[in-house]
């Protein structure tokens, strides 16, 4: 295996693996990252048998060389020490040769490291799907999806498949469902695939979708999404990511959702936002951390929150109101990552009772929702 | 206590005050910051006992009303929550109400606050300070002399004095010691002071410097420094810093440093600190975090590390040489550590002997000095 690369197509293809590179040295060879070259280009994969990223390096790119292949070959590198060096190597090109005991030299202008390299037949494959159950969707469009919904998922292994987010695709809209049981989100987007295709039971780890959440950050245009029993695959431009799919039946959440409410407040997501972050600043240092809010009919929203050996708060939201007046006690985590995860400038809050679940979602669309189930207090 | 002041100013001097406040709850009323309000502004006191940090705000600052007092007074108020609270207000102004049991209330826009104060009585008392022995510097030069030699004290509390940084004054000649009994770091520079004033054995606490170190960058113009027998003083324009000094007798170290050498290498101080950055990659994973340097007559030095089950490193660094070719082995850390610190394009390095302590310089100045002791290796 010998080769020359830019070393800048490596340290940002590095980079992404890493993500996936086991931190936990259980599976020795998976802390490593396996490295493969041939004619086509390079090949850079990261796993921690959770999730797996394959990134590809093309051989060229815009008629510019980037990897010049002497011969073929593939080696498995220390993953943390190799990225380190990948970004602190001086020249603009790396040289890399590997014998045949995995001993690898990268030459760089004045630099030579030597690692010793592990056998690449000790890695594990890449799952292999069949490609009948697919759909495709702009990269950004799934970075939302995840981002509003994968806050909510239960943090307890003990949880099963509430420690991951239900996707759903029906008649070409695809929905993510979220819950640890306190509360639910719940996100929906239309896709491009054949009419016919029905996903039902698909449960994505939380922890894959935030390192994959992370990864489309740095992806344009769009993506496919290929799924099997027990395995996802998301296909980007140079990039494969694959995740784990949970076992088991996820519960079905549409009867826990209100159809409607006794009463409605349309505010500023913002104000409010920023009025619940200060009421927290109190709440946190209670039990629950509770605050509790309640309706005025003439248009305010007052907020309190008190914490024994702290203080108070009290604050004011100016909103629209339509219903009963009523107070309401609930978690301020809870409605400060439903109100950050609404992207509209007005939110719509639909309240049912004080002592059922209430519902927020954005004032002008119903494609997202978060369900908060409140507390009660004395 | 009644008040009303800018939300901005207060902002400010709260993250200021914040530096020294006590995060542990040992004495309780030092979690807190005291605030005190008179004709003349503002006072916020924030300490850990080791270190305190006094900040002022004026009533009027070029003509602008900054603090409109109605009714002086006192009050000490729970450290963390309050500087949150103080950032989060959403108003351009805060008023402020303390009761005769020192509850404070906060109003800023539509957001009030209640917080449990204490009483400000049971605040220890500012250190006072005789202003005999007295110089003054420019606050950005006391930082430099900070950054330079702290990194180099004992981070054991079992050192005793080698915790500290030695301040030394003779013939407005300002000297700052630090050593770990492995490496030590010298920083002189000349202050206004008068002729008479010699200062022999002040130790001030590595970590209260760090902490100075991080409020002079927000500092323009000169600081005083004003010593007693157990407290130093740093006062800049609207803020008095204080720290206790450290006891006993700090161990004599001009006779460690030698004065010739063996073997003198000139080198660009950038090049050689990414080569010796890059070597540590390796090192850091084997014992005792080694690399070692061979300086070779004819203007090379060839860095080299190894560890067993990673692997192996070999820079080189073009240098001008005068003296005898010799290897040496060292701390990587500690190396990095000089290098970061030497301002300078071209370091100039004497060796004294595979066993002997060397000797890292700026190339253009004398007022700065590293030395680092060697390893032993098979």
């Amino acid at each position: 295996m010998k080769f020359r690369i830019s070393r800048s197509a490596l340290t940002e293809a590095v980079s992404q693996v890493s993500k996936a590179v086991s931190q936990k040295t259980t599976v020795p060879i998976l802390t490593g990252i396996k490295v493969t070259v041939d004619e086509d280009g390079l090949w850079l994969t990261g796993s921690n048998s959770d999730l797996t990223i394959q990134v590809t390096i093309p051989s060229k790119q815009d008629d510019k060389e980037i990897v010049n292949m002497e011969r073929i070959g593939s080696v498995v590198l220390p993953g943390r020490i190799f990225s380190d060096i990948v970004r602190k190597l001086p020249g603009e090109e790396v040289e890399w040769v590997v014998d045949e005991r995995w001993k690898t030299t990268l030459r760089s202008a004045q630099a030579q490291f030597e690692l010793k390299g592990l056998d690449p037949e000790e890695y594990p494959q890449l799952p292999q799907l069949r490609e009948d159950q697919m759909f495709s969707m702009p990269a950004d469009l799934l970075q939302s999806l995840i981002r509003q919904t994968g806050f909510a998922v239960s943090t307890s292994e003990a949880r099963g498949v509430l420690t991951g987010v239900l996707w759903q695709l029906q008649e070409g809209t695809l929905t993510f469902v979220a819950t640890d049981s306190h509360r639910l989100s719940r996100r929906q987007a239309e896709v491009e695939t054949s009419a016919e295709l029905t996903i039902q039971n698909v449960v994505v780890p939380g922890k894959s979708l935030s390192e994959l959440a992370k990864i489309l950050g740095d992806q344009n245009g769009w993506v496919d999404v290929v799924l099997s029993d027990n395995q996802i695959m998301v296909r980007a431009d140079q990039l494969l990511f694959f995740s784990r799919l949970l076992e088991g039946t996820y519960p079905d959440t549409n009867r826990v959702i209100p159809q409607g409410g006794k009463t409605e407040v349309i505010a500023s997501s913002k104000e409010l936002l920023q009025s619940v972050d200060r009421a927290a600043l109190i709440s946190r240092d209670g039990r629950d951390n509770v605050i509790k809010c309640t309706l005025k009919e003439e248009g305010r929203v007052l907020i309190h929150s008190a914490a024994q050996d702290v203080g108070s708060v009290q604050e004011e939201v100016t909103a629209r109101i339509k219903g009963e007046e009523m107070s309401i006690s609930f978690n301020a985590q809870y409605m400060l990552d439903a109100l950050r995860a609404v992207d509209s400038d007005e939110i719509q809050i639909l309240f049912t009772g004080t002592m059922t679940p209430f519902v927020i979602q954005p004032a002008d669309r119903d494609n997202a929702l978060h369900l908060i189930v409140p507390i009660r207090t004395r």
